[in-house]
């Protein structure tokens, strides 16, 4: 098996109050292919500018991650800067600079079009979209989005709901796509929308996730994964992106596709997620190995199954 | 196996987005009292006005709870009004009129001495410790406090919290007892105050409970319980209350005292906080039966549980 992730590369400034750090590798699809890498091979379709070097790509090779799908284009890089304060839940943007990201065009070399399952990061829907349509032999999607998109493109934002079968979001998102206070509410008018899971996304809470009925067999009800309690959340960035590389990465590992597999995987997102947040930037999620992955598996087993 | 709550007794005005009501039976002591009552004998200690009167009583009594320490002084029982916009998380105070409650003292009837379990419901600390000690042969002790108390009455505070058991108290309360942003660190603070397991109540996200080194028996971790998806809050008032009596009312109704208890009673607590909010006042608290409660403690375990 193996997965594609489309979406941003990125370098980051970030602030948050155990510290900070300049230029660190970063975007989305780098925190989803880091942490899907370990549960299954992975295909990155992003764009990156000249100042992405050779040892850049290699955060991502020494993981095994194929960044042959990386177009490296005239200029610099996607660049975002943050910084956190005791909210760690939310991030204030100090800058975006979008650079050669502005203009990206996802290009699937056709070495990639084998590829079983997919995952649509936060880019325009539009392109969301397009890029499901050229993958038309996957078995499952994945997909992303926020705010901007939900207010500023909602007709391309419906587009993308339809070929997406599982949509990872926050709260925040979920009850403006919905326009619907109660989650468990938003999450069926979501559901109505085209997908036929919703994983919503809590940060230190966890995740809820949500199904269309009859979806993935049989069952009634939702199902919720903890967040790990973590004494210092050092920098929450790109959490929810490897949330939904270890929620996909351990989907793409399994021969089936059912609900249980699924209640699973939504472990695994936040053992990732946990992972992440450790330590500044992609750095934890480099050096992991599957049995300690597995060990905090079994610690928000642990953490949430009575005897 | 018999359980003690002291606390108050009021009359409620209620706004949330799905209604109003005025004049309904609330308090601490009620809600908890109803919620245990499922699960254990319990008895209370409040004080009363006028205005109560044998209907109101005769609630409490509908579910067998031992009202003999009810105290009926002249004046006026404690009245409160509050509301609720989309945020069901946080109640706004309109008024609060303390009136009988203002002086209460509790007095324990001789025939409660017997009790082994005691819930101590949010009322000044020192009224809290005194009421521990001249119980001094309870098996556990349960409490819960405020940002008031935690602001004001720091001192006596500190000294409910080394007769104190086990405290049930909210995510910002925590923070502001620990004077820590992380939870997971402040609740290591507050267990270094007195209490041998710490309950914080998530709201909408559920519970974390938290051990002190070696309390009730071995275990590294720390245990999360969800609250249920429920689609319509009509009225979360008492809902932390009918947790802490779900919570408190099946431990006492159990032999045994370990970490398994707690984590059941956990799961308890959630599933009588669940019932509580579904309608207003302590309406569905007063109208259940003990196989609903068990039927929805399968649904949390349904939530939660990989096969």
């Amino acid at each position: 098996m193996s997965i594609l992730v489309v979406g941003s590369v990125a370098f980051d400034n970030i602030a948050t109050p155990s510290g900070c750090v300049e230029n660190v590798l970063g975007g989305a699809a780098t925190y989803f292919a880091l942490a899907a890498s370990y549960f299954t091979r992975v295909r990155v379709v992003a764009v990156v500018g000249e100042d992405f070097t050779r040892e850049h790509e290699d955060v991502l090779r020494k993981r095994g991650i194929d960044t042959l799908g990386i177009e490296h284009a005239p200029g610099k890089t996607f660049r975002w800067g943050g910084h956190y304060t005791d909210n760690l839940n939310e991030a204030k943007t100090d800058f975006t600079e979008l650079n050669v990201f502005e203009r990206f065009q996802p290009k699937i070399p056709k070495e990639y079009l084998d590829t079983t399952f997919l995952f649509l990061a936060n880019i325009h829907p539009s392109l969301q979209t397009s890029v499901r349509r050229e993958m038309g032999g996957v078995r499952l999607t994945g997909g992303d989005t926020m705010n901007f998109w939900i207010n500023r493109t909602p007709r391309e934002l419906a587009e993308m709901l339809k070929v997406v079968n599982v949509l990872l979001i926050n709260d925040t998102e979920t009850r403006l796509l919905a326009r619907e206070a109660s989650l468990p509410r938003a999450a069926q008018r979501v559901l109505a929308m085209g997908p036929e899971a919703l994983v919503i996304k809590h940060g230190e809470y966890g995740a809820t996730m949500f199904f269309r009925d009859g979806a993935f067999g049989i069952g009634r009800h939702p199902f919720r994964a903890p967040a790990l309690p973590i004494d210092e959340v050092r920098d929450p960035t790109g959490a929810g992106d490897s949330f939904a590389g270890g929620f996909m990465g351990y989907i793409a590992s399994q021969e089936e596709l059912n609900r249980e597999v699924l209640k699973r995987a939504l472990f695994y997102g936040g053992v990732m997620g946990s992972f992440a947040v450790e330590r500044f930037g992609t750095e934890r999620l480099e050096s992991l190995d599957r049995e300690e992955i597995d060990a905090r598996f079994q610690v928000f087993r642990e953490l949430t199954h009575l005897e």
